[in-house]
C-alpha cells in the first residue's frame, strides 16, 4: 500500500512528521508537503506563477518527500500528475495544528488536499488536532493509522472524503469516535486597523470563535464533548432540493 | 436597494465595469475587489499577512470603491465586517472572464466569494462569461440586472448562492436560460517542468479542458449548448446520504 501525506502546516510541521513516523510501519509513504505554511488557503492552485519542487531530506531513509513552493491543493496535483510513478492508494493530510470543523472546512487547505485527491478518484482522510502551541500528535496519528485499516476493509463511495478532528487530550481521555456533519463555526471577525511607519493603513484578519448553537450530531459538539469526529464530505456543492423551485421563477434572458 | 460588487479579476477588470455600469441604474453600488487578478484562489483568505485597503477612484462619481490587497473572500469579509456602514442587500462577484463550471467552482474566487457573502447571511449571484481574451461583457451584465429583479421578487434558502454562466455571443443569440446542477469538468494537467537561468527547475501548471460525458441538465452541457446556466450552490458539503453506513463500520479509538 502506497500512502501520500500531505499538509497545509508545511513539510517540516510536527503534525506531518507525527503521521510518516506512525505509518510508516503499515505503508510505504511519500511526502509532497508545501515549503512553508500555507493554512487558510481553501483548494486555491498556483496558476499566476512557477512552483518551485525540490527533493527533500526528511532524515528517514525510507520516505521519498518532495517539497513544493505551492499550496496543499498544488502539492497533490503534482504528485498524483506529475511526480509519482504510480497512483497512490489513499491521501492522507494533515495532521492540521487546530481543528477543522464545521464551515471551516471552506477555507481548510488540510480538507481541500483531501477533496483534490478523491476528484481524482483516491481515497482520503484530512486529520487535524484541536490543540494549539506544543501539541503531542501522537494521539492522532495512531488514530489516522488505525482508520486507515477501516478503509482498507470497508469501502468509501469515489465523490467523499473523510474529515477527522482529534481532541488534543491523551488517547486514554478520547470519549469514543463519532460519526458526524459538518456544523456551524462564526467568527467575530475583528479587522484590526493599523499605521506603517509610512502612514499608509493596513489591516490584520483576526477573529474568535462564537459560540453558534449547533445539533448534537455535529462535529463540532462531538469535538467539545472529548469525542474523536469523523465526518464523510464529498463536493459536489449543487442545492438539488431547490432546483424544482428555481424553474418555477422561469427565468428568461 | 444596496449591491455588493467584487470579482476575482481585480477591480480595473472589464467584467466588474460592465455590471456596475449595468447595476448602477437599479440600485446604490459598493465596490471591495482585488487590487489585482486572483483568480483560482477559491475560498482563501490572509490571515498570515497584512490586507492593505485604500479607497480607490473607478471613474463613477456615485460609486464608493476599495481596492483590496486580498482574495476575493477577504473582499466580501472585510466589506460586511469592517468597511460598509450597512449590510448590503446583494452580492454580485464577477462578471469572470471564463466559465466556472461545475467541479472548477471549488478552485474559482468568484464563486468562492458569493459562497461566503452567503456564509454571511446575504443573497449572492455569481456570475461569468465564457469567452476570454477581449471579450462584450453588456449581455451577461444585462441579464444580471434581470437576474437581479427575479431575486427581489422571488427568495432563496438562506444557504444557497446563484452561479451563473453566459455564452459568450451576442444576446440575440442565448438559447435560453437553464436552471442545472454541477457537471464534472476534468482537466489534462500537463505540469511543464523548465529550468531558470541558474539551472534550478519549476514548473508551470497548465491544463486543458477533457471532454468530459456529462447529463443534459449540466452547467457544462447547458452552455455548450448555448443557454444561461443557472445553478443553485449550497455550502454544506456533509455527505449525508452514508452516514448510516459509516455509522456501520464501528469505529473506536
Amino acid at each position: 500500500m502506497q500512502i501520500l501525506l500531505t499538509n497545509d502546516d508545511g513539510i517540516t510541521a510536527p503534525g506531518i512528521q507525527a503521521l510518516w513516523n506512525e505509518l510508516t510501519s503499515i505503508a510505504e509513504i511519500i511526502v509532497v508537503a508545501p515549503d512553508s505554511e500555507r493554512s487558510a488557503t481553501s483548494q486555491a492552485i498556483t496558476v499566476h506563477q512557477p512552483i518551485r519542487v525540490d527533493k527533500h531530506c526528511i532524515g528517514h531513509p525510507n520516505i521519498c518527500a518532495w517539497r513544493i513552493g505551492g499550496t496543499p491543493t498544488d502539492c497533490v496535483k503534482m504528485a498524483i500528475e506529475s511526480l509519482l510513478d504510480q497512483r497512490p492508494d489513499l491521501v492522507v493530510s494533515g495532521i492540521n495544528q487546530g481543528p477543522n470543523l464545521g464551515t471551516d472546512v471552506l477555507y481548510s487547505g488540510t480538507v481541500s488536499a483531501a477533496i483534490e485527491a478523491v476528484l481524482h478518484g483516491i481515497p482520503a482522510i484530512a486529520i487535524s488536532l484541536d490543540s494549539w502551541g506544543n501539541s503531542d500528535f501522537q494521539p492522532a496519528a495512531r488514530f489516522a493509522k488505525k482508520l486507515v485499516g477501516y478503509m482498507e476493509r470497508n469501502s468509501l463511495p469515489p465523490d467523499t472524503l473523510l474529515n477527522v478532528n482529534v481532541p488534543g487530550v491523551k488517547m486514554a481521555k478520547f470519549h469514543g469516535v463519532q460519526i458526524t456533519k459538518l456544523g456551524v463555526r462564526q467568527y467575530d471577525n475583528t479587522f484590526d486597523k493599523r499605521t506603517d511607519p509610512r502612514g499608509r493603513t493596513y489591516y490584520w484578519m483576526g477573529g474568535k470563535v462564537i459560540d453558534s448553537a449547533n445539533d448534537q450530531d455535529t462535529d463540532v459538539v462531538a469535538l467539545k464533548s472529548g469525542k474523536i469526529s469523523v465526518t464523510p464530505i464529498h463536493f459536489d456543492l449543487t442545492n438539488y432540493a431547490i432546483m424544482d423551485m428555481l424553474k418555477g421563477w422561469n427565468i428568461s434572458c
